[in-house]
């Protein structure tokens, strides 16, 4: 571990209240303290970096002027919020971060009074704070409610919503836009070119002016309904047009590094009388740390690095991750099928698109952090005959159910939905797993559902999809890579169709998806305990392979259905069909094996599935208490 | 039935391409003849009336300009679309409209080649315009995208997402902006006043100042880049701005009801050579009717109506709505309770928070067009100690799932969710039937799922969801009238508490809401025919009530679950109970029955649940049949 930096002030301050004791001319140093702190933790434990590193003046100043925690602040998405757990009471736990039992990698309301709302998904923030704001006025408490949100997260139309309904918090909110001019990709879009030109047509204000400016614009504020129509009519030039049209009082651009400048207009902020307020801040994504800065992804999410030359630590070399093995295949597969085109919602790394866009930039949409559109742009392209791949991670497809419900499945439009971060994720923790998507897809009308077992199926499945015009269909698989199969030419599924990897005569194990491997292992475990195991990988959880699981049912002693998913997957819909066709009647010794009715914390993926009981050995428990209990049954009965 | 009206010129069109043979000074005549067969329409089977009425020079203008259905027009939401449907061959059948096996009282692609993309939800246009747009683009086929937008629809985040991301369709993408100042409820937020400000502050404009614009506007377009941002600096005061700064080309505001001006400008529009265009139009909700224009909602949607007086067909005076009975429930609960607080999404009547409006306007949310924003404002709201009720129908809640999982049931915070249209609705057809809430929502740990068998249950519901402080708490009712029972004083229910309302001993109907009533008249039948049978309100399907459904189960011959909600919800949380615990091992005649496996076209509820094979009889054959199959086992069994 590198040595632990030098910091005499952060040392004296533990919370805010500490914090709030220093002399304005102290703040500077605060900063980098805290700046070369951040630092050194992530590169012990790795995470975001980039995010936090540009918001370390911004952390100070507002912690500095507002009355946190009884002033709600909510950090949109919650990534840069590293700097701002070390200032609340966290920074003896902060090289935990993201580690099985330390600190959640974003803000989480369990770990500290100062997270008042958790985050991980975008754009949640302003409407949190207008929640947080109203009830304070309801109920004639003082507090505030404060969003800080991204310059990216503001392509949500969650973000719009809540921008549009903001006056219903009077000067109780106050929206901090930390501007960088990226998420986690080039920004794209017209909010971000128009914020573009705001910030490229306008000088930084220095301090006086900026001052001036906003005062005047506080004291005009009592001005009547009249004059107020006169005051947006000479705001219109002045840049924030966009805000004030919506209802805002615009304050900047400011110099998000500079101190002497954030200080001084969040006062002026804090002491307004009316509201609500925007005040558009500009920062650097990984700002004051050479590698970051350098980097053409400014170290977003890193691994454990070398805080000297900034060198992350390499995984080993593995097999390519379900991602890229997607993203490859559909790009191939475009070389000959001009009607694909693949959408991602600002996700192009993360999902593979990028090597599409790649080979077929024409045809890659990122229509930024937008998955509602993104989902209803695809059915539009569907509808006229093109071929859209949808590719969203599992948690956040969620932001767009009702496009997937309302204009995908009940029209019965052939979008392909490649549904990433399928299950359970790691360090992410309960935010971004993927725990609902079979639940929430197979449940509907006209849907095709299936899961690959390891990356070669995923390249048949990425052609099956492009190949089904008749309807919407999805694919799901997990963060991560793959188990390192040989890449096999694509082919064409059977709709429907499962495979049985494994024939065996007493147990059936009937898999979706990835735990296809610990079902193999416990068959194994099983086979050498004499249970002669069948392993069958449904492939599709909708529709059914009926035959074949009825035949599974029917033949073996006991059967488990496995699946990353919670309630109301693929053990659901196994169980429905024996139900509906009677085979439960004469007895079945049928159990499903799903994710736990709980939420998980972040761990390393295995011992989430430790926690999840979904490994080898719990399959053994499962099967082995079937038929222990049958075992028990039977000593009084016909079958012993 | 009321006479038709004369309709001369009209009847010489049956589809656009009747309509471009027309001279331009026809088409005041047309528009005359179009709004008369609207209102006849419509006053033989009820609708929307309003919003088509507002429309109807629109529609005559678009389909006169444009080349449909080359140009794909999609109107959002649909309802306004009568006047549409009858000039797109579709005159024959429109006093079937919203009948069972009639037209659909919205867009629908099985209808029509002239309705390219279906829709009822809001909000979808502009995605799905552009999907279209860019399809053809890269396929370089002519037609372009032409999205009609209310402006109630604009404030939904989804039609935000859609403009920042328009240009990518270039001047293939219009968007007319159908600007009547009111969607079903009147307009709130930011953006509204936004819109009442433009209007206000510009005169209409004049037939040539507006061509000379348009011109001026379209030829500016060749300019350099550095010429464009002059033109925004100096478009900034003319109005639009806000779409200006989202990449829009804005023309307007124009009286909508005015062919001399709409059609020159539409031309011009049409010939454009880049994009995207946004034209803003104002227009009359309910305009050439008397009896709608001077009615507060506009007529926005009614019963059969005498078309000389406008007097609506009243509908038998029955038992009161859900809807009001929970409005009316929470309203006298929050006399003595100030932390309850409602919010709606511009659904204030159909939900019945105008009821608790009228008590606590100070309580009462209309947030707009915006679920998203709602439910997550209600998580600040919790979290700050407030008791919220988002008040939703089924379907919409689709529009914030993320919302659900991320910021309620992660944080597992105590919003209460009413949710209104649960299962099939009638006459607005599939998109409007809540078939997936229970589904989607007790897969999320944390969640409190129930639903009330009768409008006396939904009093009991809703002070326990008040009074539920530990976390999530959902409450799913039906569309319409209830039984007619005496609302009783709110009483506290235990929760995954169910009740047995009849006992009985071979037969047990496990019950989830208000198919109670056909559970009831099915045991009726079984009785008599000697099957003695116990009918269960479970009134919670999470937590599920595992020792009275473990009762029931092991000692009746056969158990038959019940609910208005897709497979995934009741039925496979009771299969996963009894899987779980090795009840079915020894044999269980467990049957679910729940909706199809299909979207199901409007009709009739209860022909509707006729199809969906949930009625009374399919009851009793469904246990009939079950316990058929154990004699036929049995012939050759122990239990014969």
């Amino acid at each position: 571990m590198a040595d632990l930096p030098n910091t005499p002030l952060l040392d004296t301050v533990d919370t805010p209240h500490d914090l709030r004791k220093l002399q304005p001319g102290q703040l500077r140093q605060l900063a980098d303290e805290l700046r070369a702190e951040t630092i050194s933790a992530v590169g012990t434990t790795g995470g975001h970096l980039g995010s936090g590193l540009g918001v370390v003046e911004l952390t100070v100043a507002i912690h500095f002027v507002f009355n946190t925690p009884e002033d709600r602040l909510v950090w949109d998405v919650g990534h840069q919020c590293y700097p701002h757990k070390i200032l609340t009471g966290r920074r003896n736990r902060i090289r935990t971060l993201r580690q099985g039992g330390g600190l959640s990698g974003f803000t989480k309301r369990s770990e500290s009074e100062y997270d008042p709302f958790g985050a991980a998904h975008s754009s949640t923030s302003i409407s949190a704070a207008l929640g947080f704001a109203v009830a304070n006025k309801l109920a004639g408490k003082p507090g505030r409610g404060i969003a800080v949100i991204g310059d990216g997260s503001m392509s949500a139309g969650m973000a719009y919503e809540a921008m549009n309904n903001a006056e219903q918090a009077g000067n109780r909110l106050i929206v901090i836009l930390n501007d960088n001019d990226m998420s986690i990709a080039p920004p794209v879009g017209g909010l971000s070119a128009y914020l573009a030109r705001v910030v490229s047509s306008s000088e930084y204000m220095g301090l006086r002016s900026l001052a001036s400016k906003v005062v005047r614009k506080l004291s005009r504020r009592v001005h009547s309904a009249a004059s107020k129509t006169e005051e947006y009519a000479r705001g219109l030039v002045t840049g924030g047009t966009l805000f004030e049209e919506l209802g805002f009082y615009y304050v900047g651009p400011i110099d998000g590094h500079n101190l002497d400048h954030l200080i001084p207009v969040l006062e002026n902020v804090r002491d307004a009388r009316e509201g609500p307020v925007l005040v558009h801040v500009v920062t650097k994504k990984g700002k004051g740390y050479a590698p970051a800065e350098n980097s053409a992804d400014k170290y977003h999410g890193v691994q454990k690095f070398d805080v000297i030359t900034g060198a992350q630590v390499k995984a080993p070399p593995g097999p390519p991750s379900y991602q890229n093995v997607f993203g490859e295949t559909l790009a191939k597969l475009a070389d000959t099928d001009q009607r694909i085109v693949a959408i991602t919602a600002a996700m192009p790394s993360g999902t593979g698109v990028d090597k599409f866009a790649k080979a077929h930039p024409e045809r890659a949409f990122d229509v930024g952090i937008a998955e509602q559109h993104a989902v209803t742009f695809a059915a539009g392209l569907a509808a006229q005959g093109m071929r859209p791949f949808c590719a969203i991670y599992s948690t956040f497809l969620q932001r767009a159910y009702d496009q997937v419900v309302h204009d995908v499945a009940i029209q019965n439009l052939p979008v392909r939905f490649a549904i990433d971060r399928a299950g359970l994720v790691g360090a992410d923790g309960a935010t971004h797993a993927g725990s609902f998507d079979v639940t929430y897809l197979a449940t509907l009308p006209n849907f095709v559902v299936m899961a690959p077992a390891d990356e070669a199926e995923l390249v048949h499945m990425t052609r099956t999809a492009a190949e089904h015009d008749s309807g919407p269909i999805a694919l799901r698989y997990p963060r991560g890579n793959g188990t390192g199969v040989v890449l096999p030419e694509p082919e064409l599924l059977e709709i429907g169709k499962g495979r049985v990897v494994r024939e065996g005569k007493k147990v059936a194990i009937l898999s979706l998806g990835t735990r296809l491997a610990e079902a193999m292992k416990a068959a194994d475990t099983l086979d050498a305990r004499g249970l002669s195991t069948t392993v069958a990988d449904l492939r599709f959880v909708k529709p059914l392979d009926e035959a074949l699981i009825r035949r599974l049912l029917t033949t073996h002693e006991v059967a488990v259905t496995i699946e990353e998913n919670s309630v109301g997957g693929l053990g659901a819909h196994v169980l429905t069909l024996a139900s509906d066709e009677g085979l439960i009647d004469a007895g079945l010794k049928l159990r499903t094996m799903r994710l736990p009715d709980m939420f998980q914390d972040q761990d390393k993926p295995e011992l989430q599935y430790d926690e999840a009981r979904l490994n080898a050995e719990h399959i053994v428990e499962t099967v082995l208490k079937a038929l222990r209990w049958n075992e028990h049954e039977a000593a009084g009965g016909a079958r012993a």
